[in-house]
């Protein structure tokens, strides 16, 4: 019974998130659903991503997943950007429901590119498509090259992995050969980039990462 | 309906963790649930603390928790303790039902000390209760001061919060005070170590504290 449920409620999830991208795809919002472990350093690309200027002929806004609290949010309305704050109290991951409720918030004719900083989970978010346009996946230095055989699920569902915290390398004994040759394991066809929101590594290329896929869905 | 279904499933669980409890008394075996996000540092420690020998009167066994692979199961083999591997597949939280089966497996008449190592998530593990006497969470220094506002649950179930990287210090700008207090809102009773895994710093105080709590709990 268990199952069955658990199968209703990823379906009831699955229809929403069609309705969601449907509608990104009418109001040309390119959307990234941007999900890592708790700490990996997703609202602080974020401000990177802003303060750099990379998207600064993109009119960009965010929506932030936490279940408890709007720190994240308030660093980057701090930024000039639209941000929707949702707490999911005991929820685990964003959903396409929340979704298409904090979308209710935002002024979609007027974006270009809106990010999903999913809660901070390398589980569950995997499981629940929000009717984004791709999946990226942040896998900071000091957790470890393991990461994607553990959680498997993850990084197999996202188009790129940002490996974040380089400016850590030193300081670690992690080889990110291992991190690649793991997620290529996985994932044969996932794009990956080096990234230090500290010294900017990385920050460039992530820019035009988007706006290259950006390109190739919409055209322009 | 979905709360209904969720509240059965709890409640559920926590009778299956009742029954563990019970034998894990009557076998006088001190079972701790250690949590955290990917990479924390869980396996690390659990080697640290059988390497270093500040448990070396006690009978250790181990469960292992991960949604895929037994690289950790194995890190923990080859310092000669037995190992019950979980592999949870979807689920990304080890349940009263998993331990259950998993000391099936072990010989827990001769066992002083369990550990379980859950699933690598700040979230879901907090939610289910599996036997454990105490739940301990690693919270380490790359991740940030703010993961006990964020994660209230984790923090507020966790008898004892390990903050794991100590190392990692000089190369971020995180407050231990900023840590220490922010646990403190989210439970006023939680104890606190800081730890490296890599110097050494905080486990025979990780030790001392497991031996206390276990001679609280058994008298001896």
């Amino acid at each position: 019974m268990k199952v069955q449920v658990l199968r209703d409620i990823l379906e009831f999830n699955d229809t929403l998130a069609d309705q969601n991208r449907s509608m990104f795809d009418a109001k040309k919002v390119f959307v990234i659903n941007l999900m890592s472990s708790p700490g990996a350093g997703k609202t602080t690309l974020l401000e990177r991503t802003l303060e750099e200027g990379v998207l600064r002929d993109y009119r960009i806004g965010v929506i932030e997943g936490d279940i408890q609290t709007t720190l994240d949010g308030e660093r980057l309305e701090a930024l000039n950007v639209p941000v929707v704050q949702i707490n999911t109290a005991v929820a685990c991951h964003l959903d396409g429901q929340m979704i298409s409720n904090a979308c209710t918030a935002l002024d979609l004719d007027n974006l270009d590119i809106l990010f999903i900083e999913n809660v901070g989970n390398l589980v569950c978010p995997a499981e629940f498509r929000v009717g984004e346009h791709h999946k990226v996946v942040l896998l900071s230095v000091p957790e470890g090259a393991d990461k994607p055989l553990k959680y498997p699920l993850m990084f197999h569902e996202s188009s790129l992995l940002l490996i974040t915290k380089t400016d850590m390398l030193p300081y670690t004994d992690i080889s990110l050969d291992t991190v690649r040759r793991n997620a290529m394991r996985v994932n044969n066809t996932i794009d990956i980039i080096e990234l230090s929101a500290k010294t900017g590594e990385g920050i460039t290329h992530w820019g035009e990462w988007i706006k290259a896929k950006r390109k190739a869905h919409f055209g322009t």
